[in-house]
């Protein structure tokens, strides 16, 4: 189980009237901390942070006090996970949030999943999630504690030989997978293109997706952001998937259709694992 | 500020893994003591929060200790609110539930609003929304603990002399509003028929809108339960928002079309208003 800290206190206890808990009211991100104990991308994680609770209507900065004991933390944990949430704390008449909330900030460390090493290696097999997601453009792209659909699309057992599901919007839009960004590599005129989409009304835009984003257009490769279906992705040549503790690995297979393992992954590994 | 219980303490306090606290993972009802100290309609708000819990994928059922505190705390606090909110409680792997939940049970209670008084007696005005209610059948009709898009409606600031806004749907269909079940009375052929969302894709079919209808069919009047937009409300003859606190009270407003007082208001109001 995860090593927790409430507001800089170690394995204290939340209040029930606090907003996360009674409403999914927050915001969090999960962080890698890579073999030196540094946590990885720090400086994009709070700019998301910021940007999702400025969605929500409230404002957040990292403190001076929280990014030390997230420094300290993670300097005792190399190749940990460390999740940081932000809930709009107790307060506020039912739903209406409180003018000036008192932000609850949890901090919670646990290990890195094991089989993401071997997923790295061979590529993973994604199965359709019979879940859709729903279109909200209000809450689309950031990473809100209102995580409902993800704990339904989870509860199916995945069928054998599959790692995770590929999820579909209502629209039956490609949004991503149950926990990480997909991109796809297109071949047009000889040349590859990365098609992305583009949650503007499902999914999260991962920080990973923007590192990822950034080394494919730095090996040369456009990128279109925008929705699309099932059969664009099955006419793709390679499909990536990447989120902050996998970094990026190839998807070998979707359903029953299979794609080649691109030759830049191991190369784009290198800058997105953790390690 | 509310009173609060967790798994039958007074003022404990909740675990941070709490799935309710991450991920929204819960359901919850929100009940009227009556001036005798009776919890109203006891055996729907159960049934309520059983059939939400197995729509999340979890067993519930009111415990004989839990059913005991109730009634004792509902006993010292007539004309209360009790909220009920059940957790899946700490466990799981990620999004991934736990197969067998320890399930946190709060029990809130605070005082009933004190303007509902005055909303009985004198109708109410609603402003329609601009924040758009998502499709998502999964998670239509029941009251879980995923409430950001009810938040995020309460942060704007309702016009001058209007008291709760309307809500629609993504596709312009009438949901409710921000807390409470909508009926519209229409006439055709000089008999009132009663026309209802369905709540197939939005919305909280609540405990007091099923009290409200069985009513109206009790007055003789038919019930249509169906889709509509916003023309079709504002042809509407009378408009009617109930929930478990408020009872039922007339909306004499809609932006900026007005609906006759029913007659039949004060009759019903007799059943349904927690007295």
């Amino acid at each position: 189980m995860a090593d927790v800290w409430i507001n800089g206190d170690k394995e204290s206890m939340l209040d029930p009237r606090d907003r996360a808990f009674t409403y999914g009211d927050g915001v969090f991100a999960t962080m890698a901390v890579d073999s030196r104990g540094q946590l990885r991308f720090a400086e994009s994680y709070w700019q998301r942070l910021q940007d999702g609770s400025a969605r929500l209507g409230f404002h957040w900065q990292p403190s001076a006090s929280l990014l030390a004991q997230i420094h300290d933390l993670a300097a005792k944990h190399p190749l940990h996970c460390l999740k940081l949430q932000l809930s709009r704390g107790v307060g506020g008449r039912g739903y209406a949030a409180p003018a000036t909330p008192q932000i609850t900030e949890v901090i919670s460390i646990s290990p890195l999943p094991a089989h993401y090493r071997q997923w790295q290696t061979d590529g993973i097999s994604l199965a359709t999630s019979s879940v859709k997601l729903a279109r909200q453009p209000l809450l689309a792209g950031f990473k809100h504690c209102n995580r409902l659909e993800q704990v339904l699309i989870k509860q199916h057992a995945l069928p054998a030989g599959y790692d995770d599901w590929l999820v579909l919007d209502t629209e039956q839009q490609v949004v991503e997978s149950s926990m990480a960004n997909l991109v796809l590599l297109v071949e047009q005129q000889q040349q590859l293109h990365a098609l992305v989409p583009s949650h503007a009304y499902a999914g999260v835009a991962g920080v990973m997706r923007q590192q990822l984003l950034q080394a494919l257009l730095a090996e040369g490769i456009h990128l279109h952001i925008r929705e699309f279906g099932i059969s664009e992705l099955r006419q793709a040549k390679h499909l990536l998937l990447c989120n902050s503790l996998l970094g990026m690995v190839d998807v070998c297979r979707v359903d029953n259709s299979s794609f080649a393992r691109w030759q830049g992954t191991a190369r784009l590994q290198q800058l997105l694992v953790p390690h």
